[in-house]
């Protein structure tokens, strides 16, 4: 055997950086000896070959955790690769650590198949990491050849920052009809010619993010004033302004790692 | 109060169906006096309002069901708008049955919010409804002119039965990135400018199929046998002949109403 195995450091869920900007990495000696293992895979990028773990926090807390603003400055700081190594690990380890018991029978759970499944040490049932599709949309509108974007700022969200709707999608629905429900619920839209246009993944805890724009001949917006705080028209000018961070922009753009900054550059370069 | 509400008539997860080939429906009464029920939502196709619910069968099993002959041909005589009600309810009440405890505690959780949640009895964690992202993937192959589609037969098929490649998106990755490892794991061949075309919910259990299409240059199949049993190369007119169900036809399709029939048919449309 000729491999070495390395361990990502991790303070619960929030990673650590070397100098370089790059995930920081200890050895599997400096996991705690009874600790839940989960396999990230295999690192050929020096040459030679590392299997990559993360250690399952050991205790869960019972709400998923979300974004602060410490991990955000860290996600703008980290290359688009590290990014998305660390996210996938976050995710899985999340899982592991609020999926302790089996939700069929009660039992205790322990982790299985190098950390990409639990099984109940009761009933025997399986359990795998949970992915939930979300989908994310641009709403266009045209009038005498300007196109207007239809953005929205959610409640409890900073005065100012705006950015695309979003929502799960449900059982039982496409895409394309999640988007079409999502926009009429929360805006009291009705969009056509649904598109997908771009994919992320996003670890808080586990979404699959999934771009789409539609358009639609509306412009009066029926606030759902149980989710959004306020939604309004912007043209390609203020979204520029915005995405440039200038002072006479309108409203504030969501950050460059994000699906909606994406999606917005993907808006104006048509 | 001028509403009515009805049941879906659920023998377990299966439905009945009346003689016009609508899903059947009886009275709240109906159900056992303990029932969960989960409310589907207001139909107003008939004119009146209607609340529409559906009861959650006693016991889970340990198992997510899958689909049997019985379902299946029940599925093809269903109009989409009744597949459809019928795939969300079913995907719905088979969670609440499998998820009568805490992931995070162990302990009982109850039906909240109509059916699209259930709350932990002990540690008040929230908990709702699952739905896997999955992609199934079109790869083509053009040589002198002539395009060719890869399908393959997963291991336990019937002898001849072939379709499209698929399999769960991980988190961490993107949906192009799903189809691209999915592909080189299933049958070792690298994909370039994958496209995402159409998607379809598939409630055995709680699937968001993704259809995809991705291209490749390569013809040689390296085959994973812990999945599939053979993988074969297919021309337009073979899979003509398949979806004509023609003697000739080298392969047997995935019936009408899979996502998988309906990429075949969009891309001999191409």
């Amino acid at each position: 055997m000729d491999w070495k195995a390395r361990l990502l450091v991790l303070d619960g869920l929030t990673p650590s950086m070397d100098e370089g900007g790059m995930l920081a990495w200890g050895t599997l000696a400096d996991a705690p000896e009874d600790a839940e293992l989960v396999f990230l895979g295999l690192d050929r990028s020096d040459g030679g070959e590392k299997a990559c773990f993360a250690c399952v926090p050991p205790e869960g807390d019972a709400r998923p955790r979300m974004a602060n603003p410490q991990l955000w400055s860290l996600m703008t700081a980290l290359a688009p690769d590290q990014l998305a190594l660390y996210g996938g690990a976050r995710s899985l380890v999340d899982w592991h650590a609020r999926h302790r018991f089996c939700a069929q029978c009660g039992g205790a759970t322990r982790i299985a198949k190098g950390g990409w499944q639990r099984s109940c040490t009761q009933c025997g049932a399986d359990h795998f990491p949970r992915t939930d599709p979300v989908t994310i949309m641009l709403v266009e509108h045209v009038r005498d050849g300007e196109r207007k974007l239809l953005l929205g700022r959610g409640l409890g969200w900073p005065e100012g920052r705006f950015s695309a709707l979003a929502g799960f999608v449900e059982p039982g629905e496409t895409i394309e009809e999640g988007v079409a429900r999502e926009v009429l619920e929360e805006v009291g839209i009705v969009v056509r010619d649904v598109r997908y246009i771009l994919s992320q993944p996003w670890p808080f805890p586990s979404q699959l993010m999934i771009g789409c724009i539609g358009y639609t001949d509306q412009t009066e917006i029926t606030l759902d004033e149980t989710e959004m705080a306020e939604a309004h028209w912007y043209t390609r000018d203020d979204v520029i302004a915005s995405l440039e961070g200038r002072d006479d922009a309108p409203m504030v753009s969501p950050p460059p790692h994000t699906i909606a900054h994406q999606l917005f550059r993907w808006w104006i370069a048509q």
